[in-house]
C-alpha cells in the first residue's frame, strides 16, 4: 500500500459524552505524529464546519491543552445534528465537501459520533469512493447509549454507567436514613436501548443497587410493575427502582406520556406534578401504595460527569482515536473502529475495523437473555459484561478545587 | 474540673450530607480513645433510638469500617425528624431519656445535625441541667444549607458546593456543543437560605459558571428575571441560570407554585410539563424567549455525592466531631462546635464552642452585601468566602470501580 500524503480532518457530532474528547485527542495525537498527515484540522461543529469552511488548525494548539481533552467532557470542537441527504437525491453537500477536501488536500477524514454520525460517515465514504477522490474515511465511535452495532461496547458508555451506579449507591444511602418506608424512582437515559439503565445494576454488588430495573427492550406492564413494587415494599419498606426514559407499553406508548392523562385527574388537587417519566411514575406509585415516593431524573449530568469517568473508558476512548488514524494510515477506509474483547481471564479490549455499512443506523439492544425472566432486572451475565468497563478512576486535574478543562485556541484556517 | 467518667451517646438527625459520617467518626475516634468515656454508643435514628433504647455498641465495630465513615455519605446511624415538645408542656420524652441515660450511665451526649437538631440538643441540655443529672451535651454541626447561626460555615456545605459547581461546569460544556441558542435553568437546594445556589458561582472562574443567580434572600421579580435572561441571550446566545428552590415573589409566593397556575394555560396543548421549579421556570422562559430551554434539578444528588466531596470539608467534619469530644471532656457542655476562620493569608479554620441557645433555631442567610446590586449574582466577597472550602479531593476507596462505603455491624446494646 502506497503512503497517502495529505491533510486530516477530525469532527465530532451528536450528543456529548464524558470521554468523546479523549477519542479526538487520540486522533490528534496520532495524526500530529504521523509522517503521512501534513495538516491536522478540527471541524467546527462537525460536518457543518466542513461545509462552512470552518476548520481549526490543531497544530497551533498547546500540547498541554490538547492533553487536557482526555478529561474534558462534551464535544470540544462543537457538535451538530445535521442529516446528510442521500447523494442520489441531492448531492449539493457532497460536492461542497469535495471542494473543501480538495482545497485543503484532505486525504483523511475521521468522524467521531454515534449511530447518526456513522450514517453520515458512511455516506461521505461512499460518495468519495465514487467521486474518485482518494481519501480514507474512518468512524470513531462514541455514545453513552452503547447501541452501536458490531462493537463490544462504545466509548462514553462506561463513564456514564460509573456515574449512574455511583449516584444510585449514594441515593440509596440518602433515602434510607429514616426508619420510614420510601420508594425511589430513578430515570436514566436510553430511548430505545436500555444499556445505561441496566448499568445501574452494578450498584447491586454493594447492596445499594436498584431492586427493580425496567428497560425499553421489554414492554412495560403497569399492573405488573405496581405489583413488583408493592411486593418489595411490603417486604423491605424500601424500594429503589431504575427505569429507562424510553420504557413503553405493549402498544408502543411511552410511559412518560401517561403523565398527560394523569394530569387531568390530578387537576382536582390543583397540582400539576407531571414532569418527565420519573415524576409520572412516582405519582402513580404514590397513589397505588400510599408510600413516600421520590422521582429523580439523572438528566444530562449522567453523560457529562467527567469528574466520575472510568479510567478504562478514557483509555479506550483515546485508543479508539489512535487506532482510527493507524488503521487509515495502514490503508484502511470505509470503516468504524470497534472494540473486541480479547479472550482470557483478565479483561482486555482491542480495536478492530468494522465496515461502516454494517454499523451505520443499526441499533444494538440489550439481549433478552441478559434481562431476567420477569423482565424487571438484569442477569449476572450482564454484570460480567459491564463490570470491567467501569474500572479505574480518572486523574482529572483540578484548579481551585474544580476541574481544569482544556481551553483550545480554535484558530480558524484561512 | 473533675474528670467525668461514663458512657457517651452519639446521634444523627435531619437530612444527610456527604460528610456527616466524618463528624460521627471524629466523635467515635476521640471517644474510643478517651480515658473518661467508658462506652461509646451510637443512637439508632437519632433521638428516637435513645427513646426506644436502640443503641449500637461502637466498640464492637471494626476500626477499618469505622474509618470508612470518613467517605460514606448519609447518616450511617440512621436519622430522624423528631421534634421534642417543650419540657414545660410535656416532659414524657425527657423523663424517658433520663431513664436511658441512667441505665447506661451516659455522661456525654453528642448530637449531629442542623437547625432543628440543635434545637433538640438545646432542649435536652437544658432539661438535664435542671434534672441534676451530670451530663455534657454538645452539638456537632452539619447541614448542606450552611444556615447555622454563629459559625463561619457548616460541615456538609462545601462538598455540596463542590458537586454543584463541578456539575454546572460540566453542564455548561454539554449544553454548549451545538452552535444553537440554549438556555439552561438549574434548580439547587435551599428553601430559605441561598448558600448552595450562591456556591454555583465558584464555577464562574473557569468561564463555565452561571450567568445569573437567584437566591431566596431577594424577592424574585419575574419581569426583571425575564429581562435579565433576554438580555444575555441576545448577547451570547447561551444563558446558564442557577436558582434556589425557595425563590419567591414579594408576596412570599414560591415561584415553584407558579406552575399550578401555568398548567391551566398549558392544558390547551395537552401537556402537563410542570414539575418543580426548574421545569416551571424553563416553561416560562421558553414561552418568553422562544429559545430552546432546559430545566435541570440537581435533586438529592447534591447533598450525598460523596464521590465529589471536598477534602477540606471531610477534614473539618472529622475535626468538629473530635472537638466536640475534646470540649466535653475538658468540661464544656451546652455548646455546639462552631468554625472560626483564623486570620492570615492562608485559609485555616478552628473549632470554637458556641452556646446552644444562640444557634438553636436561628437561620443564617447570605448577607445582602454578598449579593450583587441587581440581585442576580453574587459578589467577589462571597467567592473569597467559599473558595477555600472546596479545596482538595476525596480519597474515597473504591471496590470494583464503585465507592466502598462503611458496613457497620450495628450491634444493639442489651
Amino acid at each position: 500500500m502506497d503512503k497517502l500524503i495529505g491533510s486530516a480532518i477530525v469532527g465530532q457530532s451528536g450528543g456529548p459524552t464524558s470521554v468523546i474528547n479523549a477519542s479526538v485527542y487520540g486522533a490528534f495525537y496520532a495524526a500530529l505524529r504521523s509522517d503521512c498527515i501534513t495538516n491536522v484540522y478540527g471541524a467546527a461543529n462537525g460536518i457543518k464546519g466542513v461545509l462552512e469552511d470552518r476548520l481549526y488548525d490543531i497544530s497551533k494548539e498547546d500540547e498541554k491543552e490538547l492533553e487536557l481533552l482526555l478529561t474534558t467532557p462534551a464535544s470540544a470542537l462543537g457538535s451538530c445534528r445535521y442529516k446528510l441527504k442521500d447523494a442520489s437525491v441531492d448531492d449539493t453537500d457532497y460536492k461542497r465537501m469535495l471542494e473543501i477536501f480538495k482545497k485543503y488536500n484532505v486525504r483523511y477524514f475521521f468522524y467521531n459520533g454515534g449511530n447518526d454520525s456513522m450514517d453520515t460517515c458512511n455516506k461521505i465514504s461512499k460518495y468519495m469512493q465514487n467521486s474518485g477522490w482518494d481519501i480514507r474515511v474512518m468512524g470513531i465511535p462514541k455514545t453513552v447509549d452503547n447501541d452501536l452495532w458490531a462493537t463490544d461496547h462504545c466509548p462514553g458508555y462506561a463513564s456514564a454507567v460509573k456515574y449512574i451506579a455511583t449516584s444510585i449507591m449514594e441515593l440509596s444511602l440518602d433515602v434510607g436514613v429514616y426508619d420510614l418506608g420510601v420508594i425511589t424512582v430513578v430515570e436514566i437515559m436510553g430511548r430505545n436501548a436500555g444499556w445505561l439503565t441496566a448499568g445501574a445494576a452494578l450498584a447491586c454488588e454493594s447492596g445499594l443497587g436498584p431492586d427493580l430495573i425496567y428497560l425499553p427492550e421489554i414492554d412495560f406492564d403497569m399492573e405488573k410493575f405496581l405489583n413488583d413494587v408493592q411486593e418489595i415494599y411490603a417486604k423491605n419498606g424500601k424500594v429503589m427502582i431504575a427505569v429507562s426514559e424510553g420504557i413503553h407499553d405493549k402498544d408502543g406508548k411511552y410511559i412518560s406520556e401517561y403523565g398527560s392523562d394523569l394530569a387531568k385527574q390530578l387537576d382536582s388537587f390543583g397540582h400539576a406534578q407531571m414532569g418527565g417519566l420519573a415524576a409520572t411514575l412516582a405519582d402513580i406509585v404514590k397513589k397505588h401504595t400510599g408510600a413516600k415516593v421520590r422521582g429523580i431524573e439523572l438528566s444530562l449530568l449522567q453523560r457529562c460527569a467527567s469528574h466520575c469517568a472510568s479510567k478504562t473508558d478514557i483509555d479506550e476512548a483515546f485508543m479508539s482515536g489512535v487506532s482510527a488514524v493507524e488503521f487509515a494510515i495502514a490503508g484502511m477506509t470505509d470503516k468504524m473502529v470497534g472494540f473486541e474483547r480479547v479472550e482470557g481471564a483478565e479483561y482486555k479490549c482491542k480495536a478492530v475495523p468494522i465496515d461502516l455499512t454494517v454499523c451505520a443506523n443499526q441499533e444494538k439492544m440489550v439481549p433478552r437473555e441478559w434481562i431476567n425472566e420477569a423482565g424487571n432486572h438484569v442477569t449476572q451475565e450482564f454484570i460480567e459484561y459491564a463490570r470491567p468497563l467501569i474500572q479505574g478512576e480518572t486523574t482529572q486535574p483540578k484548579e481551585n478545587g474544580l476541574p481544569r478543562f482544556a481551553n483550545l485556541k480554535k484558530i480558524i484556517v484561512k
